[in-house]
């Protein structure tokens, strides 16, 4: 991670430091009534003004005293811990506390500052998913545009569709109905309340992580629905559609085997798989926000429009 | 965790709650030369010195800003980020940090001190070690002295003998020559510099983690030696020794079964089956310190001898 651009509407910086590559995330807002999920409100606009106001500059300034943190690195020691980097993130967030409160102590003079930045970042678990999401894009930019290439390269949707960009095919999208989620609900919400599939977050189930790396984190079923022994199945499953497996994520319980990563539309066609996501859940009405979260199939219209469009290369 | 005793031989100081039990541990020094594997020198007592002197009264003072903190609920969450709380501490140490970071800032003026202390914690992965061990014995005590219970309440190891204690036969030690520990080796050491198996670690064993939770801590192999599925067995061995399950401590990967605990004697006898542990290993000479970690299995004598005496009661 490299820094975060301030005031008004900051972001986390973050480099692929191979390639150059760089991408962009504002700051996890945490879970239920927020932004990101189409909630607004006082409350709302109250947090988002205290992270550009308190949060962003604290956390800049930290990021100038330690230098850029190494998030493949942070990532890669989270799958041992028990995350997935996409739902279930409280090893990353736990990491990203342990390497960035020394240097902010020693960055921000107001100690009420420090300890309200400590404690808003330990009060959410899923505040490192949005380092995990663009660090696993900055992962994956290199990975476009290759000729030849039937590798996914991104996989994300808007509500209404489900979209697929190819390797080869560059920035065209391949999209499909976006299908409902499976899951459990946050207090309060039932399936009646529930989108279809929405959201930019399938960007780490394309790198190999979230829903490919759901062997290493058993104890997110309780979040997302299921048991341990479909963790383990999701994970196994993607190793049919996959081109490899991950040098740098791997999953003790799989024998340090590395997480299936490359979605192939070849392979998909050929076995009828589609790639397994655990995602949230957001309100089919504006306003509201995040009302669960669960597991979730890619449709195949998608890959079979985008295999279409390889054979006509 | 109640407080820290202060100055000369300041230690954690841990309540049980419901019985109102106390236990004492000193915090951990790190790995390698460190006091508590018998290694000693200037850098050694320069550490302790600065532990009595900066890191104490820091940590005392954060903890009266927080208060007590609840031990049972971090090891119980380190459980399902891949620790078993013996000898792989990395989640549960980040635990506390995210628990003590925002009450150290407050409670400390000094913001070099702070991040001095932070990053002390941080660069041990173990120093949740010392808060397990004695939290574990916390919870044992109360099932000390029972009459007529056959469960093991203490098993400890002095590098000559391996000794256990049982609920019905008090304070009485039954003790074995203690066994060589099979594992992998800090940098310089080989097989040749151990010493017999040695520590109170081994409480954790007895309270249902470490050794007996290692199927939901696959990653610490490449600390300890053997393989995954190694570890999965461990725990399955256990379950046919002991007389329950845990209700606070589970294995996400067991469909959060709880841990095995209460090793019961006449188990023991009947199937063969001995206490499997993982711990660290002490060089065989003085002044040196830890040379290592792996895998052990208790003697059986000590459970033969133990097995006599009920039998005579």
């Amino acid at each position: 991670m490299a820094g975060i651009i301030s005031p008004s509407m900051p972001v986390f910086i973050i480099k692929n430091e191979v390639t150059g590559h760089l991408t962009y995330a504002t700051p996890n807002e945490g879970l239920g009534k927020v932004l990101r999920y189409g909630a607004y409100g006082p409350e709302v606009i109250r947090r988002l003004k205290w992270m550009e106001t308190t949060l962003y500059p604290s956390l800049k300034a930290a990021l100038a005293v330690s230098g850029p943190l190494d998030l493949r690195s942070m990532i890669s020691q989270a799958l041992h811990m028990g995350d997935e980097c996409h739902n279930r993130n409280k090893a990353g967030t736990s990491l990203f506390i342990r390497a960035i409160a020394p240097a902010l102590v020693e960055a921000v003079s107001d100690p009420a500052t420090v300890a309200a930045v400590l404690r808003f970042i330990d009060g959410n678990d899923h505040f490192f998913l949005n380092l995990s999401m663009p660090a696993m894009k900055a992962m994956l930019l290199p990975a476009e545009g290759i000729p030849g290439c039937t590798v996914v390269t991104v996989m994300a949707r808007n509500g209404t569709d489900w979209g697929i960009r190819v390797s080869a095919t560059g920035d065209r999208w391949f999209t499909a109905p976006a299908p409902l989620v499976q899951g459990l609900w946050l207090p309060g919400f039932t399936a009646a309340d529930a989108n279809p599939d929405i959201g930019d977050s399938a960007i780490t189930e394309t790198g190999g992580i979230g829903g490919f790396a759901l062997a290493g984190a058993p104890a997110i079923v309780k979040f997302v629905g299921g048991a341990p022994a479909d963790a383990l199945n999701a994970t196994l499953e993607m190793v049919e559609i996959t081109a490899g497996e991950h040098t740098a994520f791997t999953i003790p319980s799989l024998n340090f085997r590395g997480t299936p990563v490359a979605v192939d539309v070849r392979q998909v066609m050929r076995t009828g798989i589609t790639p397994r996501l655990n995602t949230g859940i957001a309100h089919r009405e504006p306003g509201i926000g995040m009302v669960g979260a669960g597991l979730v199939s890619a449709p195949k219209g998608c890959f079979a429009a985008a295999f279409e469009a390889l054979r006509a290369i």
